[in-house]
């Protein structure tokens, strides 16, 4: 028992679509509090977008593995409480994660998770109210779990878990529209929006290793055929990539890998959201382009 | 004075209609810190709505006693800083609430309560400024209390303390208006809107045992007499409680007894507030009636 | 070292314009705490407006002298992120802070500071992002200092950090707008709105030492000449100094010194703000006149 408290960081996170002027995450860390005492509360987000379980996914796997192993993450957000979804705990890399069975660790798990279907009572709260499962049962749950508890005691392995991913961005092979143009033909790839931050900027599906298939590492524009890379989205067309926010000029619109290891399309003291209308799912289309 | 220390769990909660933008919040918890340098701060609310005391105490009230005995809760909603107002601390079932005596404390203490004039100015900082109480005085006293110094420490005990009550639903007797129609003379109850939630639940003053007292339990149809349980609100008439919010259509309009354990009227991944255009102090009446 | 751990209080308070909604604020206490997992962290603010430096550094100012000596000050208010502007620790009454060179200590410091360059890759993650040097560089420097590091580890002295100043109020000479009108000359104090805080409190550059200078200690009425002291916003004309908040009327406009101890003006039950559609920038002129 001494050394499976040890594998525990005592940290837990709490991410959840309840915002913060009302008492539901208060209640979630007192119970926390009561049978953990020591237990290092850390939000992640209690702004997801109400039942937004794709957005949440997203936000904790941004940050979830910057925590230490041995971290539980709670995660409530739950369109379906009082259906019959199964609770879960998820182990994936050494973190802990807890939370409806919905996708919401979608973005978490690779290969090599495990979960448990959470179904032992004696460790929820003696009343548990069909309303409020975060607080009669994720939260004591997360608690014990903090406290060096092993998660096969809380139920029954589950070899299947509710998934999605991030969608990928499509190949469009043969003659681009550039063709009917009376241009060379290039390969294009379709992306899209799949999350847009607090700033404003646009995380698309995009990630290095796609762009380098498309058009080769560094994403530069080829010298001997003036061709460039040019991310198109709505009517805006931007030409390279940017390495930080800090260089394009005031209210240009820019593309660079922002900290999510993802395409954005951003604006420099600005909001690319705001200035170019988009929204989450908006598609985004890369080429190899003259300027 | 160590069992004392025992008493208090270390942690302290906090209340507050200063929302989260500026620097008052963390001025207290730097003084909090600098008493108490392992006081374990948990974040209630810092937006209620400005100086409304009975939505602190509605929030308060939600979650305190999820925390452990021995707990501190500051809580400063203060409309009169700097009037003649008392500033207090208040014992409750081995809680501690500390905060100006104005009615904030009002749903979370019953019989037992026990409360102290805070007079005792060695605790307050050097300076009290006339504009800020919560950081010059209330916040260095809850850090002093989590420490495990006694209430009597610091001031006279007071007998009286500002209280108001959540307004009981009001049975009306008689015939009802179903009668004037021809039917069977109902029962009816009376009562309102008081918390609105994040999620634009309509959070009512009825309780399951208001409801069972009006048409017994379970809230069932009554097969004999086909009469229904009807909550109405405004011009919308609800059939049935539903036990979770799952259970309603999307977008439907429902009752059911939330995690506050009063009743409220939901719109299942929809605001009933925004649906229904229903505002904290608005009628609601519960018949027993055909659909 | 051990007694260097002891100069360190081990709390990190936290200062940003990320918002609280996406996970920018959790991935640098997830690096914090994975540096040091028994860190005690603060939220002062994650609302400031964006890469707004100035709001930042009032902000910080008006709280960072509560927290105990040897607390580390994290602020990530960092516009030009990316560009070559410094990354510093800077020492000031006991306290670090860090962050980047862009002003956002300007507040904070008087004659006794001292700064570092932060140059140690040792010190920074692995991979540093050009987008996200608060959670690569910032975040683990800060705790390393919490555990007890010394400033000089991280980097060479520099001797000019950039700074800016609360612009002072002007003393407007000779006779002035009320001699025109064959009064008496009067001197005038010509001050500004520096900040807004949550309640629509205008707070003004102008301090309690200004004042003085102008019209004498206390600021009341001259039984003598009849004269009294008046602030001037826009159109709008207060007389006298209040003390607390709760001495206006409701809904009226007064004056006083606040808790961080400029003259505000404030709205008793609202918020100055809107009440005079006012702006930080907006000139407040405080003169000696006759009611």
């Amino acid at each position: 028992m001494a050394t499976r408290r040890k594998e525990r960081s005592g940290i837990i996170t709490l991410t959840s679509d309840f915002g913060t002027a009302g008492s539901y995450v208060a209640a979630m860390k007192g119970v926390i509090l009561s049978i953990n005492p020591g237990a290092c509360l850390v939000d992640v987000s209690h702004e997801i977008s109400r039942h937004a379980v794709f957005e949440a996914a997203f936000v904790l796997s941004s940050c979830a593995f910057n925590f230490p192993r041995g971290t539980v993450h709670l995660a409530v957000v739950d369109p379906g409480v009082g259906s019959e979804r199964k609770l879960l705990i998820l182990e994936e890399k050494g973190h802990l994660f807890v939370g409806p069975d919905n996708g919401l660790f979608s973005l978490v798990i690779s290969s090599g998770w495990r979960a448990r279907w959470i179904r032992a009572r004696p460790f929820f709260l003696c009343q548990v109210s069909p309303t409020f499962h975060g607080r009669d049962i994720l939260a004591p749950v997360a608690a014990y779990l903090s406290l060096g508890r092993q998660p096969e005691e809380f139920g029954p392995p589950i070899k299947a878990v509710k998934r999605f991913r991030i969608p990928r961005p499509r190949r469009l092979a043969g003659p681009s529209r550039e063709l009917a143009k009376g241009r060379k033909p290039t390969s294009e790839l379709e992306g899209e929006v799949i999350y847009i931050d607090a700033f404003g900027n646009l995380v698309t599906n995009v990630t290095r290793e796609h762009l380098a298939k498309l058009v080769g590492w560094p994403f530069q524009a080829k010298p001997r055929t003036g061709l460039q890379l040019a991310v198109a989205l709505g009517d805006k067309k931007i030409y390279g990539i940017k390495v930080s926010y800090f260089q394009g000029a005031e209210k240009e619109v820019i593309a660079l890998f922002g900290s999510h290891n993802f395409l954005e399309v951003a604006v420099r003291k600005g909001s690319a959201a705001q200035v170019l209308g988009a929204k989450v799912g908006q598609k985004v289309r890369l080429t190899m382009d003259k300027r």
